[in-house]
């Protein structure tokens, strides 16, 4: 029986483009894929699934637990999954979803998943702060890579993408400051929350720089809800000295901001500024458009997969990304 | 080696509650898992992967094709994915998600995954007006199932689950009644959507049974956005008569009437009262809350589950279950 290489040197083109005829066909122009079909006939090449349990080198079923909902924060999951599952296909894997309790008690699920050889590895996402599952899975040499870093662990326990927090707060004071903006605010997140105090960083160190005040300028939110949010930005307008800018730490946090704003006659985008992070798809439904930080959702996807298998061998497994800023009228009227 | 049989004699449980204990130890009582648990080391049983290709009368993996983004009729595609997922793990199978492109063109995945038995069987969601893929599946003879009919097809092209859209609008015209509402208008998608049109025909029958009028109460709205929510709340509130109850056929719909209706200074749920459909995370942090019609997500999965697999046999395979109304401030205040 002919090999994959054989098939890929009968149509001229690399291995990886075999690997994606068979496993990602759509990925192909089709002048490529009918030539590799061709070629996989000519040579009467056939992969089945039965050849998966004989390979031990390599990632064939990736494991993602799909989070409990409901969990606002999950507002850009499907933009999340359908890059994961597209990252993995690219490299002939694809993606078993499964359900676990959270934290410790779902790894009893991880391990059964694992030891049936269901799945060679794990992506993990949502991860909280001391989250116990990467020691957990490290212990058992089970492979994963983490989208997030771990909160409030000196060392981080395995291989990790995450979007860079203070990076994208900074962003976000530069944009507003650049429209003219000179008081700029923060709505954060409890102070328990890894993820808040990065981007809180972010946003501080930011002002510090441009030489703008911070004191009185950041609120926590107790919950991540429009009402928060409104809270927040009445609590702020209400002060001696009213920001003229708000960075919020999520979508929903500034659409709170938006509504305040509009209760009391101010138009976002001309007489305060608003961004949001996520690039939920609330950002673009909303009236006027939320500017906001987009993730990177396609490169997250394509280096956790790449790590997972292996193919970054050499490289720290560990990626910082930038998220990027997409403006819109809460920030930039016209 | 034992068999899947004997260990469920020996724990004396049913063979389900073994496949449990493999496939979704989680949902057991920690006592019947330890039994189960007792028994297959005792019995030395050893599930494995390789057992599976050897298996043909049964639904092993199931795949379902995790759709392109952005698309906001997403919101609660997390709350449809976990359920799926769980429903699956009750009877030892899981999830496989994959990409493909919309229509006709993604079929060659589609029979690429089955062909190489990767997947035995798939679920369709997000069906379209004349959706090809049923039709296609049907004549390669793939078994699936899909969440939602296929729109303006005079018979069914296979088994399929979903939800009473005529019902709920009939459920939200009822309680708005009920409040004290009279003149009930109603938010709709533009008229080639089926799905539209089954949650108008709801509306319409409801209002015409209760002596309610319709005329000049429907609005078609060009596309799924909060703007376009406020566009339409905003044609019915300068008309002559304006409604005292909006039902929407979207809970994004929704929002744009609660926005209008604020600032216009009228209060949601005490001047105009107003539902939405899906129950998305957005009805609940938005405030007021928005009463909204709520898909019973777990047993659609379940039913969708139980088609596939073939544990329905002898039932019809059609289940049009019932949405429930959720209800929040945006209706009934305080």
């Amino acid at each position: 029986m002919a090999t994959l290489k054989q098939v890929a040197a009968h149509a001229e083109v690399s291995v990886q483009t075999v690997s994606n005829a068979l496993n990602a066909p759509h990925r192909l122009r089709p002048d490529t894929l009918e030539r590799v079909n061709r070629s996989i006939e000519l040579l009467n090449y056939r992969p089945n699934r039965n050849a998966r349990s004989l390979r031990t080198s390599a990632v064939e079923l990736i494991g993602y637990c799909v989070p409990d909902w409901p969990n606002q924060t999950h507002l850009v999951m499907d933009q999340f999954l359908h890059a994961l599952c597209a990252a993995a296909e690219t490299s002939g894997r694809h993606i078993l979803l499964f359900t676990a309790p959270p934290a410790v008690e779902g790894m009893p699920v991880y391990d059964d998943l694992h030891a049936r050889r269901l799945v060679d590895g794990f992506v993990l996402s949502q991860t909280e702060t001391h989250d116990p599952r990467h020691g957990w899975l490290k212990e058992k040499q089970i492979p994963f890579v983490s989208f997030g870093r771990v909160w409030k662990e000196t060392t981080q326990p395995g291989p990790w993408v995450d979007v860079d927090g203070a990076a994208g707060s900074a962003l976000a004071v530069q944009h507003l400051y650049d429209v003219g903006r000179r008081r700029i605010a923060f709505l954060s997140w409890p102070k328990s929350s890894g993820l808040a105090e990065d981007r809180l960083a972010g946003w501080r160190s930011k002002c510090n720089d441009l030489g703008l005040p911070t004191s009185g300028l950041s609120v926590h939110c107790g919950e991540d809800t429009i009402e928060e949010g409104v809270r927040a930005t009445a609590a702020l307008l209400d002060s001696a000295q009213p920001p003229d800018g708000i960075v919020a730490l999520s979508d929903i946090l500034a659409l709170g901001a938006l509504r305040e704003l509009g209760r009391r006659g101010l138009t976002p985008g001309v007489d305060v500024g608003v961004t949001g992070f996520d690039d939920s798809p609330l950002a673009e439904v909303v009236s006027p458009g939320l500017t906001s930080l987009r993730q990177p959702m396609d490169r997250i996807a394509s280096e956790l997969i790449n790590i997972l298998t292996g193919t970054s061998t050499g490289v720290p497994a560990e990626r910082l990304l930038q998220p990027e800023l997409v403006i819109r009228g809460s920030s930039a009227p016209g």
